[in-house]
């Protein structure tokens, strides 16, 4: 199997542009380039197990920042990575229907698993796809164009799923800045609805490795029982009490990303690029020259996200800075 | 399923013993209580996705800590628990017969996913419990009396499960410290041979979560496929490759904790409790009135590891400090 390319190799692009001018910069990930402000960790969140109380704490305030319904329905996990990575584990299905193009691993995970991956372009092929021992794929909003599942849809795939004794998987990881996104935690206790939700994009913690799991009482708790005691860290949990407690931050940062990924759009534009899509930590860009464009933002020591299966286009993460900002719009001349 | 009883429940003791005084003292762990001093992480390693280059580092380095053949034959998980329970996924057992009394997640993982678990008393028993499809599953030293398993029979254990298509699972998550333990990684690349490895314990960072597992070929690339990208954040990425090339700290500790332990075991003696065995983190100690001492030292501020299944025995941790010390020699009075 080819392993999925991912964006935020920075040592891999230094090898590839060895005469880009330093720092490097990383705009091929949709992390969020401003990290929440973390307090120092506890002595005791390095050196002692993480005790039971404090990860649950953790469960029931992600129940609450995602709508779940309690403390039960959520898998706290080191990030949402390996849960995507063991969800042809938990699910068993013979038959998975991903709404594509989008984050690769998805397909990945299930193809190393055996199972028939067919990609569909729509949510009107989702639906289609249905049925008992079928999960459906889909990441709202989309990695990297951007594109929205409405809560009707949302719910009416649910429902299907729940119906036929299938999975609906949606994949919250980019959810948490979009005003117009509809949680689907809040369709729980569905049967057969799994909803994933990362912690590291949305605050800039991606190395921290936090990420949840939304489902039925029924998936979750063989979900923990897949993790064991003690799968996240005391970092990680110190990291996510305080951040998920926080809406000011939150909302200060979602105005703040929202006008810096205007910003963005307004200079591709400016160079010459269409923006097709995003979120507030990413935009998804084409020109028929993408593959140029490319080497010459490495060459200039700028490092985008660029695709196989869509040769036309990038994908472009927010600059931290202005000194970041200026390289780009240099670079894109 | 009764969840397994764990030490180091410190909100647990103190809802238990709300009249102890403060701060409570938690000796019911094996983690050694002087960590690994840590230089501050990077901003790099909580803000960005850990870069493949630096996971491969921490392999290569910890295949040869561990005396494993290379890095391909490393898995890097976020601890060695995570490791454990997925076990039964990753080797589709049939039987386990594991060496017991002993560490009690390696059963209860087993159970949870239907497999049959025979406790063994001793290496012959396991030996002959070997077959197609049966793990043989022991902690070297063993947890928690210390009990060790010597190099000959480690082979013949290994060789036997080769020959007969088994797995032999060996649990070293304490063997850092022991100087005479046989290291099974060493056996490498024997058919159907894993070794568990803790980083926490013995660099007293059990918060970080960071533990590997040792296999051939075949099983640890599974193991990686299992976990996904980016399971180890990089804080544990981080404190691995520092700690774990620093020979000259782990030979300084084993130094400290092999007094430590030595002092523990005069103690205990001098309490009127038998030592019969342990490690340099932990002693393991009899008296048939382990049900009252086990309150008497949490009435004064003191958790200690009891065992339902062993109810005359007490493991006691090492204490950080003289205050510690001194509390633990006046409360067993």
């Amino acid at each position: 199997m080819v392993p999925v390319l991912h964006g935020g190799r920075l040592a891999a692009a230094r090898r590839l542009f060895p005469a880009a001018p330093s720092p490097f910069i990383d705009l091929s990930t949709g992390i969020n380039p401003h990290p929440y402000p973390l307090a120092p960790f506890s002595v005791a969140a390095l050196t002692r197990l993480p005790e039971p109380e404090s990860e649950e704490a953790l469960r029931h305030l992600a129940a609450s920042a995602y709508g779940a319904p309690s403390s039960d329905h959520v898998v706290a996990a080191p990030g949402s990575q390996i849960l995507i990575s063991l969800l042809p584990i938990l699910l068993a299905c013979r038959h998975v229907a991903i709404l594509s193009p989008t984050y690769g691993e998805h397909a990945a995970a299930w193809r190393l698993a055996g199972v028939t991956v067919v990609p569909v372009p729509d949510a009107a092929a989702l639906l289609e796809a249905a049925g008992a021992g079928v999960a459906l794929v889909l990441c709202n909003p989309n990695n990297p164009d951007g594109r929205r599942i409405d809560a009707d849809t949302l719910a009416m795939l649910a429902a299907r799923c729940a119906e036929q004794g299938g999975t609906l998987v949606v994949d919250e990881a980019f959810a948490d800045l979009e005003p117009d996104v509809p949680l689907a935690g809040s369709l729980l206790p569905s049967a057969g609805l799994l909803v994933l939700r990362s912690f590291g994009k949305c605050h800039g913690l991606a190395g921290l490795r936090l990420g949840f799991m939304l489902a039925d009482l029924g998936l979750a708790g063989r979900m923990r029982t897949l993790l064991g005691p003690w799968a996240v860290s005391g970092p990680a949990i110190e990291a996510g009490l305080q951040a998920l407690a926080d809406d000011r931050w939150r909302s200060r940062i979602s105005h703040i990303l929202d006008l810096a990924s205007h910003r963005l759009d307004r200079l591709l534009t400016g160079a010459g690029l269409v923006p097709v899509g995003g979120t507030r930590l990413f935009r998804l860009a084409e020109t028929p020259d993408a593959a140029a464009l490319f080497e010459r933002l490495g060459t200039a020591g700028l490092l985008v996200r660029r695709f196989d299966n869509q040769p036309h286009r990038l994908r472009f993460g927010l600059p931290a800075d202005e000194q970041a900002w200026e390289r780009l719009r240099t670079a894109l001349g």
